[in-house]
C-alpha cells in the first residue's frame, strides 16, 4: 500500500514552493513557484526510474512501463498550481498521491498490464489565464492550443510566452498521449462528506459551469459637482447587477451558485465617478437546462439594471463547461477499491472543475473525493486530515489496479 | 490685458504632457509628466525674468517683485496635475491664465506695489496620493510634511520617494513663503454658470468633503462549491453597502454627493468567493452639520449591511475638509473685475476642492469660475470656450490689480 508518511513529507516539501505566512500557497500557474515545483516533480519522476515527457502545453507525464507494450497507460493526476490564496491540497493531492501510488507499484515488485502514469496538468486553476482546466481542455480537444497561447493575464503576458520563460513547453503535441482510462483524487473542496462521517466519495460527475465577462461603460464626471440626477455610474451599477445576479440565483434553489470574483475600475480615483467596470461571472448548476435558464434571466435582468443608472452593459459567454457524467464501470472500481480498504464512502457530484471534466470526453474516467475541513478550499487554510489523506491514496491505487484487471 | 492667442498656445502645448488618443490628459502628480511641465513652466519663468523658487513639497512659485519691497506678494495660482483620465482646463487653466496674467504686466510696464506671484501646488488631485489639495494642505498647516512625504500610491511608492525622483524637493521650507491674498481661477467643473449662460462665477466658498477608507472583510471560498448559506462575500456585501450609500446620500437632498470611485477585491480570482474588499468614499455637503449627519447615516447602515453577509467592515475617515467661506473683501475685488471688464456673473459655491480652500485659511482669499462643457470635468472630454477663458484670465488680471490697490 501507500506510504502513507512520505506522501505527508511530500506534501509538506512542496507547500514550501509559493508558500504563504498564513499557511497556504500561492503559485500561479507557470509563474517562477511552479517552475521550482514542477523541477521537483522532474527529480522524482527520475529517483523513480520513470520517463519524463513535457507536451507543447506543458503538461508533465512520468511514465512506468507495463508487462504488455501494447496497451495504452492507465493515467492518474491533477494539478500543482494554486490560487493567489490557495492551499497545500487542491490539486496537489492528486499528484503528489499518484506519485505515491507509481512509488508504491514499483517498491511491492507488482506487475501490471498497463502502463501506468502520473500527469500534472498545467493551469488547471484559471486564476492567472482563464478559464480553468485549460490544458486537459486542449489535451481533449475543447479549446485550441493557439487560443490558449493567445490567453492573456493582467499584465498581458501570454500563456505562450509565460511557457517558455519556465522552460515548460515540451516537444509533444498536446493530445498525442494515449489514455486508456484517468482517474483523478481530490479534496472535496464543499462540506458534504465532512458533514457526514464519510471517508470516501464517489464522484459520479461535475456540474455545468460557464464564465462570462461582463462590461458596464458609464461616463467619468467630477465626484464633487456632478448632481445624482447627472451620472453615470459604472460601479453604481455594477453594484445593482451583483445583486440581481445574486437574487436570481437564489430563486433557482440552492443547488445554484453564482459569484463574481474580480472587478476593475476605471479610472479608479477616490474623486472620480467611474466610466467603466470590467467583472467577472462564475455560474454554476449541476443541470444544463438550468443552467442555460439562469443566464437567460441575467442576460434580461441586468441590462435593465445597467440602463436604469444609464449605464450599457455587455455580457460575453468566456467559457462553458457542460455537466459530466463519468464513466460508470470506472465510478464501480472506485466504490470497490473503498470497500476493499475499508472505508466508509458515498456517491457525490463535484461542485468544482478538473481536468477529470474533460479527460471523461475522451476516456474512461472517474475521481475520488477525500473530505476537507469545514468544506473550505481556495483558501488559505485549506486543510485535509492524515488518516483521510492516505485513505484516498489507497483507494487510487486500488482503483488503478482494479482498472488493469478489467 | 492678457494676450488670449497666446494663452490658448500654452493651453495646447502643455497638454501634450501626458496627453490621451481621447484628448484629455493622464499627468499624475510626482510623474515623468508632471516633471516635463514643471520644467516647462520653469523655462517660462526664466523668459518673463520672474524668480522661481521651488519649496520642500515641491511647489513652484514665480516672482515678480513690486514697488515697495516691504510689502508680501499678491499670489495667483492652481495645479497643473491632473486625473488619470484628467481634461486640458481643470488646475491648468489656472496656472497658465496666471502666467498671462504675469506676462500682462510686465509688458504693461505698469509698477505695482506688491510683488506678484505664480504658484503651481503639488498634488492638487489626490488620485495618486490622497488626499487632494495635498500641498496647499501642507502649506497652510492642515497636515504636517512627515505625513505627506509617507503617503503612499497604489505601488507602494511614498510622495517624497516621488518627489525625489523628479528631482523636485526644494530647499524653502514648505509654508513658509509669505502671501498677502491668493487668487485662483478654475473651470466650474459643474453644470450653473453654462446653463445660465453667466461667464464668471464669483466663488463665495467651497462645500465640505470628507474622505473614508472602506474595508470589508469576510472569507475566501471556492465559488463551485460553497453554498449560498455558508458564503461571507465580501464584494456582494459592498454592492449591498453601496447602494445603501446612494440611498442615503438621497434622502438628504440633491446638495448631497456620495461617490466610491476606487474598488479593489482579494484575491480577486474568477472562481474564488473574495474575502476582502477595500474601497474609498468620497462624501460632499455645503453644510458641515449635513455632512456629519449623512456621515453618522452611512457608518450605521454599512455596518448592518455587512454583518447580513457575514462581513466585518471598517469605515476610517482619512481626510476632514470642512466648509469654507472666502473673505468677502476679495468676492467683492471678483465682482467688480467682472463687472469693470464687461463679463455676466454671479455668486456660486464651489462642489469641487481647490487649493484656495486651504489658503483661505491663512490669507484673503477669492476664486473666479469660467463655464465648461455639460459641466463635465475629470473626464478627458472636459471643454472651455476660448472667449470665456480669456474673459476669465482679464477677470484675474483685474483682480489682482483691485488687491493691490486695496
Ligand atoms: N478544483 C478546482 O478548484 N478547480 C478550479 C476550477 C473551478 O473553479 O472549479
Ligand atoms: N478641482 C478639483 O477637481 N480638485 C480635485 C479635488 C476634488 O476632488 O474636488
Amino acid at each position: 500500500g501507500i506510504d502513507g508518511p512520505s506522501l505527508l513529507a511530500d506534501i509538506a516539501e512542496t507547500a514550501a514552493f509559493g508558500g504563504t505566512a498564513k499557511g497556504g500557497i500561492c503559485r500561479l500557474a507557470l509563474g517562477a513557484e511552479d517552475r521550482q515545483v514542477r523541477d521537483w516533480l522532474g527529480t522524482q519522476a527520475a529517483a523513480l526510474g520513470g520517463v519524463l515527457t513535457v507536451d507543447s502545453m506543458g503538461n508533465q507525464f512520468i511514465h512506468l512501463p507495463g508487462s504488455d507494450p501494447a496497451l495504452p497507460p492507465l493515467v492518474m493526476g491533477s494539478h500543482l498550481d494554486t490560487q493567489p490564496t490557495g492551499g497545500k491540497y487542491d490539486g496537489i493531492y492528486g499528484v503528489l498521491a499518484g506519485l505515491s501510488a507509481l512509488r508504491a507499484l514499483q517498491r511491492s515488485g507488482y506487475r501490471m498490464r498497463h502502463p501506468v502514469e502520473l500527469v500534472n496538468w498545467t493551469n488547471e486553476e484559471g486564476s492567472r489565464f482563464a478559464p480553468a482546466m485549460m490544458s486537459s481542455g486542449v489535451f481533449t480537444g475543447a479549446f485550441t492550443q493557439a487560443q490558449a497561447y493567445g490567453t492573456q493575464d493582467a499584465r498581458g503576458t501570454t500563456f505562450g510566452q509565460a511557457l517558455e520563460e519556465i522552460g515548460y513547453r515540451g516537444a509533444e503535441p498536446c493530445g498525442q498521449h494515449p489514455v486508456r482510462a484517468y482517474f483523478e483524487l481530490h479534496i472535496e473542496q464543499g462540506p458534504i462528506l465532512e458533514k457526514e462521517g464519510i471517508t470516501i466519495g464517489a464522484v459520479t460527475g461535475v456540474q455545468a459551469m460557464r464564465w462570462f465577462d461582463l462590461r458596464l461603460s458609464g461616463q467619468e464626471a467630477h465626484a464633487g459637482t456632478t448632481p445624482r440626477a447627472m451620472r453615470r455610474d459604472a460601479l453604481l451599477a455594477a453594484a445593482h447587477v451583483m445583486i440581481m445576479i445574486d437574487e436570481i440565483a437564489q430563486s433557482y434553489g440552492a443547488d445554484t451558485r453564482a459569484t463574481v470574483g474580480v472587478i476593475q475600475v476605471q479610472p479608479g480615483s477616490t474623486n472620480v465617478v467611474p466610466g467603466e467596470v470590467q467583472m467577472s461571472l462564475d455560474l454554476r448548476h449541476p443541470d444544463d437546462d438550468v443552467i442555460a435558464a439562469v443566464e437567460e434571466r441575467i442576460r434580461t435582468e441586468a441590462a435593465r439594471q445597467a440602463e436604469q443608472q444609464g449605464v450599457t452593459l455587455s455580457m460575453k459567454r468566456i467559457w462553458d463547461s457542460p455537466a459530466v457524467h463519468f464513466d460508470p464501470d470506472c465510478v464501480e472500481m472506485v466504490r470497490r477499491a473503498a470497500s476493499l480498504t475499508g472505508q466508509s464512502y458515498r456517491d457525490i457530484v463535484s461542485g468544482a472543475g478538473h481536468d477529470a471534466a474533460y479527460m471523461g470526453h475522451i476516456c474512461p474516467t472517474a475521481m475520488i473525493f477525500i473530505p476537507c475541513r469545514d468544506g473550505l478550499s481556495h483558501n488559505e487554510a485549506e486543510h485535509a486530515e492524515a488518516g483521510d489523506i492516505v485513505a484516498g491514496a489507497n483507494v487510487l491505487l486500488h482503483a488503478i489496479m482494479a482498472a488493469d484487471a478489467h
